[in-house]
């Protein structure tokens, strides 16, 4: 064989491999194969450059067949009993013949030190259930990819079925602004106690919450639980209303007692039936795409920019830092250098 | 004389007027005359091109000179007796033989209504003080304007030997976050009452304050005053400490019977003496100019961007809203773009 038709022929053979690899993927997943689920959302995850075409390939195929899911968030300090809670919680969903999905962000993955999240060795019925995929974050990347990769997740999830994507965050950042973008309810769960311990809470995640659940109301402790539950009351009462009308529930739960597992559930199912109803879920979700596509694409630009202009940029940078230009001078002078390297 | 001289001649003519006009506008401002510094105010907002050389060439002057004020944002909403407790606290400061500086960001006034703040009217005493200026916002600008408008006027003020500069907003949006990214302390005014009334307070702007004030704490109002006191005592207890290891003040005031106006201007004082000696109150102005910097670059870069691919970006915008492509895909699309376009 000639140089050419050898170099034809390898290429058509990787053009027929990789379509079939993404075939075989789609078609898996659809199915309700977990493997193939797990293999697509690995793919996504890839940094590789030849894997990022497969996986647009793919995510591309899914998204018709996406949007069907209940999107929740459940975030907490560790120790407030996220795992305990999930397991009870997603043992009524099962029950109720429905599909369920965790995926987990946790940025302490990010770096590098493992998942302290999706752990499946705590959620024992779960984990061995065929109707349930839990799926911790993929190690060492950013959050804004952790964001990329879970959103698509959802996608590919929602693709294969599953009715409830549970996206699981630990209370402490960043991570649930980004995970409160991606899901349709954010439910916080607290620990009750004097008021101190709620300081582990992030500001400003209170107030996304749709519902606050105070957990381990069983025993001494539901004394407790409930006087948080009251202090919770009045704090939420600082907030204005949310933009959809509903005003956020506070209760207590124990995982232990099966307390409130069922009622969180309902709510959730309320909250869902109402906010489609009106409409509110579909045009959410339309601008939660339309504001990734922003805030992701701002940033891709503004990231560029710093790779090209770095070195006048550290220059602007100590010339304010010694007060010897204004920021906005600066900025002005970099936007005029802009226009020349481009003209 | 020929065409050449005449051009040359006139060149010559205005360049000296330029040099001369900011030169009188700086020699005025800095020996206390208050009409240059009006005017120079004037001269950084004014939307001219030529303008603008003049005030870059102002600005540059000044910097050297400025940075010795308390920088205070005094915040609150509409009938929260912002400026009655600024006509006493002002009587305090310059009662101690200090220069004040009041100025205002109005978000209101962005839309052209007029501004509601920096009314001098209703500051009777402090209108008529020659050691006070006070400022209202320009209108007709963007809320980034103004930023960039009040934080070069604080440099002015500064350079005019003003000792200390209030920035007033109304408690009610995006222009909090806006003063509190250019002030040293940020001081929220707060209504007294069944706790409702908070509501009006925008989320995320209690856990900005570095001291909180019930207002009115007169009459029949006294007992309401010390009960809104201790829910907001309570609620702040909700949010962690803050990076400067100050923990937030919460007290009741009267601008009627001058109670705890002294104490606020004793608590400012000691925040600063305190924030002064470890250092917090440098590092935070450099901070607060880098930041000023890279948002305003950030923004500038993505506007441009935005300008040159306004039909790709709502062509895909329109893809996402049909689920034809995901948000990153999109963003993908547009650099790959980009980059042909720049090779």
């Amino acid at each position: 064989m000639k140089n050419e038709q050898l170099d034809f022929w390898i290429k058509q053979r990787k053009d027929q491999k990789r379509k079939r690899s993404v075939e075989t993927l789609f078609n898996g997943l659809r199915s309700g194969n977990n493997s193939a689920l797990s293999a697509a959302i690995t793919l996504i995850e890839s940094s590789l450059e030849s894997d990022k075409v497969l996986a647009n390939e793919l995510i591309k195929k899914c998204l018709p067949f996406s949007g069907n899911a209940i999107r929740i968030a459940i975030t907490g300090i560790p120790g407030v009993g996220k795992s305990s809670f999930i397991e009870e919680f997603g043992k009524i969903i099962i029950g109720e013949k429905k599909r369920l999905s965790i995926l987990a962000i946790d940025p302490s993955s990010i770096k590098s030190k493992g998942s302290i999240l999706g752990d499946k060795t705590r959620m024992d019925f779960l984990s061995t259930s065929e109707n349930v995929f839990i799926r911790p974050t993929a190690t060492g990347v950013t959050l804004g990819g952790v964001a990329r990769n879970t959103r698509e997740s959802i996608l590919l999830c929602e693709a294969a079925n599953y009715n409830v994507i549970v996206v699981e965050t630990v209370g402490v950042g960043q991570s649930e602004i980004s995970a409160h973008s991606m899901v349709d309810f954010f439910l916080v769960l607290m620990l009750s106690g004097a008021g101190d311990e709620l300081q582990g809470i992030k500001r400003g995640i209170m107030e996304l919450a749709d519902a606050i659940l105070i957990t381990k109301a069983d025993g001494q402790n539901i004394n407790l639980a409930k006087q948080a539950k009251q202090q919770i009351k009045n704090a939420l009462h600082l907030f204005p209303a949310k933009e959809n009308n509903w005003t956020p529930i506070t209760e207590t739960c124990s995982s232990k007692e099966k307390l409130n597992i069922n009622l969180a559930w309902e709510i959730i199912n309320d909250f869902f039936t109402i906010q489609s109803k009106n409409g509110w879920i579909k045009s959410k979700r339309i601008e939660q795409q339309i504001q990734a596509f922003n805030s992701t694409l701002q940033s891709e630009i503004y990231q560029d920019f710093l790779r090209k202009q770095k070195e006048s940029i550290n220059h602007l940078e100590n010339e304010i830092k010694q007060n010897k230009i204004s920021p906005y001078q600066a900025v002005e002078t970099l936007l005029m250098k802009n226009l020349e390297t481009e003209s």
